[in-house]
């Protein structure tokens, strides 16, 4: 008998980005926040009680449903923890899907989806976007039971608006995911959908916005019967006692990350227009990356080159994708240093 | 369309021990170390630096894989780093089995492993234990092909020694998993099987020995192909970087682990003589609980009853231990304030 399933076999497995161990790199590979979380954050780490780590945390998180819930105008009920984003789409694809059950989402997008799909050996559908990253019309039509629609879209960093996502939830018999990880930096998001239709789950992300990476904290947004399913496949203690905390003091403190959100948005359209100075042809971004293609050189060139330099972007030897380049939306230094470069990177070829 | 799946539907869900808000109660119900974690654990979250959780964790908890690959003398590709034990157990499960590939435990165990089953859908094989809690011979006929051991087992205390284990190792065609959850507080253990088999896998956890159930930390030790086949299913980063720093610091403190298992160790010796002396038949137990068959009046009633005076103790329904109570091992005091509350309740029926 061989130890692993036949479908976990033939898999290799996820690739998450590069993580370098030195401090001392310009690193825009993996969409954090390049502010350091709220003041608040630390201190409820600090003020933490050794008592509390020798417990058992919160099954439910309880103390985040409630913040989030005040935050977003929900019932604490409408609201999971993850052990971050991931986690969620984890919980949902196990307790959805399955080899009679499919998945269905828009490519290209966030690629943990299809390893997911994957491990939990459902057929995956795969859904081209059009060249301007329009909702498929076809996705009405798959027969999925768990539809996930990444909005506003990784790694294209395009939004589709939610009226045209309401219909899509209304028209399919299935659930519809819509994985908001990167909303915080959108002009809207689609919340109301899942406070009126009770099959839609909003995945949200304390990784970006709320500068929480290093934590590790998602959460959905649903129905109660919705909730109430996917609680069944929870890890019964998923998220932990610092985490809570963290992501507790995270989201009361609005103002803080009202102002980061601001400063990140004014630093990606200076970030754009430098980028289409140089020569690249860059999507009109509502997240904290801009996907670019670089019409003077190879994207694979580019991020040899930048790498050699210290400063780090993401790249995927994709057919579709494989023309561009995501970079995360840093400092005004960080963000300096790499037009700096790709200036010099330029000049040479 | 269901939203959920016809498994999932029928579920339940688990349902953990009782976390009561409030720290005014003698809590014996879940197996926490009553001790706080090292020192050295609250130091290393106290010098965290803010931009560390901005960033993305170590995707493999590599700190900690090398700081454990010491104390246990292995390599750290050994080593499998996951959100509290039963993230381990979730991946061993889903990496192994499905609807032709079954799941066999002795019973009764921990009652995680059966709720495992039905969400991955895969048959469960459970053989009962003998009334000395030795391994069923059975378990070598299963062709399951994964097989889970707790050893010592929960809720029963009892240990298996490692020669039988190695023998079924080496019987069966599939995997064994070692739920070694609680051998920080045996006689022995079952290391010396992942260094040497290929379908072994060791499970430890840092929530009882080193205190840290409030951090979610467990991990896996096994062989090289082993740990390789588990990191696919794995959450691309599913340990946090303060729960990594915390469990690295925990572990490396070997000398307040030690002294903190002794005073258990001496404590679950008092508590045990203590029961028998007021009726309670005992097994001799190789963790930080014991397993106490009152024989003077009903389980349940205890359990009630002591609830009622804010002492919590765990008590399950099923037909083969609603006989019984586990308690676990608290400070003295605690023990004690169970001890008095006890004598009260039996002089009274």
């Amino acid at each position: 008998m061989a130890y692993f399933r036949e479908n976990i076999q033939k898999m290799t497995g996820y690739e998450p980005g590069f993580q370098p161990k030195t401090t001392d790199v310009v690193k825009l590979n993996t969409n954090e926040n390049p502010y350091p979380p709220s003041p608040k954050v630390i201190e409820a780490i600090k003020n933490l009680k050794p008592e509390q780590l020798r417990r058992y945390p919160q099954p439910l998180g309880d103390s985040f449903r409630e913040a989030a819930a005040k935050v977003l105008d929900v019932k604490p009920e409408n609201i999971i923890c993850a052990n971050g984003g991931d986690d969620l789409l984890n919980m949902a694809i196990r307790a959805i899907c399955d080899e009679n059950r499919p998945l269905a989402y828009p490519t290209p997008t966030y690629s943990l989806y299809p390893e997911l799909a994957r491990i939990q050996n459902c057929p995956a559908i795969e859904i081209p976007f059009d060249g301007e990253f329009n909702l498929p019309a076809k996705l009405t039509t798959t027969d999925a039971a768990l539809t996930i629609v990444c909005n506003p879209n990784a790694p294209s960093g395009t939004f589709i608006p939610c009226r045209e996502l309401r219909q899509l939830a209304e028209e399919i018999k299935g659930v519809l995911l819509i994985d908001e990880a990167y909303a915080d930096f959108a002009d809207g998001n689609c919340l109301e959908l899942a406070k009126t239709l009770d099959n839609v789950i909003i995945l949200r992300s304390m990784s970006k916005g709320y500068s929480l990476a290093g934590m590790r904290f998602g959460f959905g947004i649903a129905s109660e019967t919705m909730i109430k399913g996917l609680m069944k496949v929870k890890d019964s203690y998923n998220v932990d006692t610092v985490s809570i905390a963290s992501a507790t003091a995270a989201i009361e403190d609005q103002k803080y990350f009202k102002n980061n959100v601001e400063k990140i948005k004014a630093e990606r359209k200076n970030l754009t227009e430098q980028l289409i100075m140089l020569g690249f042809e860059v999507q009109q971004s509502q997240t904290n990356f801009v996907f670019a293609k670089p019409l003077k050189a190879r994207a694979i060139d580019i991020y040899d080159k930048l790498k050699e330099k210290n400063i780090y972007v993401r790249y995927w030897a994709y057919t579709d994708i494989k023309d561009k380049l995501r970079v995360t939306v840093g400092t005004p230094e960080q963000n300096q240093k790499l037009i700096n470069a790709l200036k010099d990177l330029i000049a040479e070829v």
